[in-house]
C-alpha cells in the first residue's frame, strides 16, 4: 500500500482562517512538506506552525526565485522525489499550501508530478481574494455579476483588455507592479474607486484607497475594483 | 454599547471546511441569524448545525423565491430590523452565510442595511469555486492565468462574450440553465474539455464530464473550463 498525497490549503495567513479539516490533517501528519525561500523562511509553515505535531518529519522544498523557470522546476523535481519516497513506503504526506492549492498555488507543481502515480486529495482553502474583500468591507459580487481575477505581472495591454471585458476585478500579486497598474487604472478612470489591500488577515494588514498605496507594494497585495453599480446596493 | 454584526462564511457544505474562526464565533454566539427558504429549510443552518450552541437565539430570515426582487427585499428589511434590535440591546449577532459572505452571498443584503450603523466584521469562507476544482482534481490557475467567474443565469450572448475574453472559466449556479450553457459551450468548441461538479464536498457530490451532466442540474452546480494550456503543466 502506497501513501496518499494530500494538498492542504491554509488560507490567507491568519492561522484561524485554516479550515477545521486542514487543522485535523496537519495535526495527524507524520510527514509534512512545504515550499520555502532559499533563505529558509516559509510562509506556509508559519501559518500552519500551531498545527504541526512535534516529531513530524518536515520536507522543505527550497524554491530559487529566478526569472527562468528551470531552477524552480528542478527544485520541484527533487521535492516530488523526496515525497515519493515516503509515499512508496506507505506514509501519507501532507503538503502545506498558502491560500488554496489550485488557485495560483505551488502545490500544482507537485500535483502535476505525482497525482497520476499516487492517490491524491486536495483540501480547498480560503483565498486572498475573498479575504481582501472581507477586511476592506467591500462586497465582490452579487446576483449576475461577473468577477475576473488578474495576476499583477500581466502586461499592461493585456491587463487593460481583461479589465475592459470584466465586471468586478481583483488584481492579485501587485507587489512591484503597483506603479504601472495604478497608472493604467488612472488612465481608465477606475483608480478613484479602487481599494488596495496588503497582507490581508495578518497583523501587518493594510487597507487603503489606491491613491495612497505604497510603491512598491508588498508581494501579497491586491487591488479591488468595482465597475458600474456597487454589487450590494438593493 | 451596541453589539457587533458578524457575517461568517461557512464554506461549500462540508462542515469540516468551515474555518476555525467560523466555528469559534458560532460556538460562542448568543444570537445567530440565517436565511431560509419559505418551507423552512436552511442550507446555512445545516452546515453550521454542529457549532451552534444549545440555547442560542435563532433569527430565521425566510426569503421568498420570486422573480421580482420586492418580496425578498422586504424579507431582508424585516431580517435587518430583527437583527438591529439585538445589536441595539448590546448583543452581537452572528449571521451564517453559505460559502463566502461577499462572494454571491446573501449577507450582502444585510450588510447594505446595517453596516453603516453598527460595527461589522466579515469572516471569509472557502468558496465553491476552489472546492469544485479540488474535488475534480482540476487546477484552476497558475502563474499569469486569468480566471473569470460567471453566474449561470447570465444570458447567452453576454456569457459567450465573457468566455471569449477569459482564460480559465468557472460558471456557477448552473441549475436549470445546464442545457442552454452546454449548447453554448458545444458551439464554442469548449464542451469536450469541460467538467461538471454538483454539490461539491457534500455526500451527494457529483464530478462528471459536461456531456454526462444531468439536465436540469442541481442549483449548487458548476462548470469548469480551461482554455489553452492546462495551468499545471510544467
Amino acid at each position: 500500500m502506497t501513501g496518499k498525497l494530500i494538498g492542504v490549503g491554509l488560507g490567507p495567513g491568519d492561522p484561524e482562517l485554516m479550515t477545521q479539516k486542514a487543522h485535523r490533517l496537519i495535526a495527524g501528519a507524520a510527514v509534512v512538506a512545504y515550499p520555502a525561500l532559499e533563505s529558509g523562511s516559509s510562509f506556509a509553515r508559519e501559518i500552519a506552525a500551531g498545527s504541526i505535531p512535534l516529531g513530524a518529519e518536515e520536507l522543505v522544498i527550497r524554491i530559487p526565485m529566478t526569472v527562468e523557470r528551470g531552477p524552480a522546476q528542478a527544485a520541484y523535481d527533487r521535492g516530488a522525489a523526496d515525497i515519493a519516497k515516503h509515499l512508496d513506503a506507505g506514509r501519507d504526506v501532507v503538503v502545506l499550501c498558502e491560500g488554496d492549492p489550485f488557485f495560483y498555488g505551488s502545490f500544482m507543481y507537485l500535483f502535476s508530478r505525482l497525482a497520476e502515480r499516487y492517490e491524491t486529495e486536495v483540501v480547498p482553502g480560503v483565498t486572498s481574494v475573498t479575504t481582501c474583500a472581507a477586511v476592506a468591507g467591500r462586497p465582490l459580487t452579487a446576483r449576475n455579476d461577473v468577477l475576473t481575477i488578474i495576476p499583477g505581472p500581466l502586461d499592461s495591454p493585456e491587463m487593460k483588455a481583461k479589465i475592459e471585458a470584466a465586471g468586478a476585478v481583483a488584481i492579485m500579486k501587485v507587489g512591484r507592479h503597483l506603479g504601472r497598474i495604478r497608472a493604467l487604472l488612472t488612465d481608465m478612470g477606475l483608480a478613484a474607486s479602487a481599494t488596495f489591500v496588503a497582507r490581508a488577515s495578518l497583523p501587518a494588514q493594510q487597507v487603503l484607497p489606491l491613491a495612497r498605496a505604497p510603491d512598491p507594494a508588498p508581494y501579497f497585495s491586491m487591488i479591488l475594483i468595482t465597475k458600474g453599480e456597487d454589487p450590494w446596493l438593493n
